[in-house]
């Protein structure tokens, strides 16, 4: 069972990590990101260790909310409704969602070398991915779980240039998303805007 | 003029990035890292920006050299030729270019907080995709920077779900690499497969 202060403590370790980085990440810098007596973060979550993999649960538990809001969206079993469901999904996260997509940057590159925490991160991830490959599959895809991971990596790519990399100073305009969305949707589903 | 100690001294900061992270980044490690007395690190490269620097120009040195070496590959005009190139490329990004894409990744969260990091990042992430899109359109694209932007970022977000995400642990195999690179193709390059 996690408490209010396990979450809070969690959401403001997330947001020293997109704000500060891996390094930045100290349990005092916690302590003072969430508004807390010093010492509490360490009384929560003792090691870095611990204090990551509540970071990485809390990161997941925003993810399965956000596939559960879209679910219903894509029943329509359209295509179309699909790419323009993936164009608001990306228009949030450049947006309101950016801290938390950079924490999750940080935390997958700090996996490399916490085999547990790579774990965590491995498990979430796919889970993910079959519940996107489920959606291609009511979609009509041929090789859903093949496309959902292409199309997961793919959004995450531009994802990454936008919010990191050639283009955070300059991230691709709402306006051109659903053009983004319709170029995905139709590798993933050869045929659909046809 | 960089001199080859110069040279030497970027590469080993590179590869402490890979292996230890922006968290691991220090004058010292780098110095152990290079095998060369303590001190030598700071002597060419005083503050951790310069140090960063190197690594980002080093990074566009080796980014350039590749791109030298694809060009005449896909001189044929054909689709097939260039799925078949970036496949190639795939696999060397994912075994023997690993550290070097992991220290880039660093590189790109660290520029997120260091904004001339950030300038020099997308300098050099625009003038890569501008020659990429000069291939895409001998090849035929329609849009080609808008397209040579998706194709970069979608090929950079399979590469990172390989080497940090979901699939750190079991990435794509390099039989399966010519059907992504495909895939990939199509959508910048539609009909290119009838």
């Amino acid at each position: 069972m996690v408490s209010a202060r396990h979450q809070l403590v969690a959401d403001a370790a997330l947001d020293v990590l997109a704000g500060q980085g891996s390094r930045g990440l100290t349990h005092r810098a916690v302590d003072t990101a969430a508004g807390l007596p010093p010492g509490s973060t360490s009384y929560y979550y003792r090691s870095r260790e611990a204090l990551l993999g509540a970071c990485v649960r809390r990161l997941i538990e925003q993810d399965h909310g956000e596939l559960d809001a879209l679910t219903p969206l894509i029943t329509a079993k359209e295509p179309a409704a699909l790419a323009e469901a993936l164009a608001a999904v990306l228009r949030g996260w450049l947006t309101t969602g950016r801290r938390r997509h950079l924490a999750r940057y940080e935390l997958s590159l700090e996996s490399v070398r916490r085999p547990e925490l790579a774990t965590e991160l491995h498990r979430a991830g796919r889970t993910l991915r079959e519940r996107i490959a489920a959606m291609l599959a009511e979609l009509g895809a041929v090789d859903p779980p093949r496309q959902a991971r292409w199309l997961v990596a793919c959004i995450d790519g531009i994802l990454f240039d936008n919010l990191a990399g050639a283009y955070s100073d300059d991230p691709v305009a709402a306006a051109d998303l659903p053009v983004v969305a319709r170029d995905l949707i139709d590798v993933v589903l050869p045929g659909s805007r046809r």
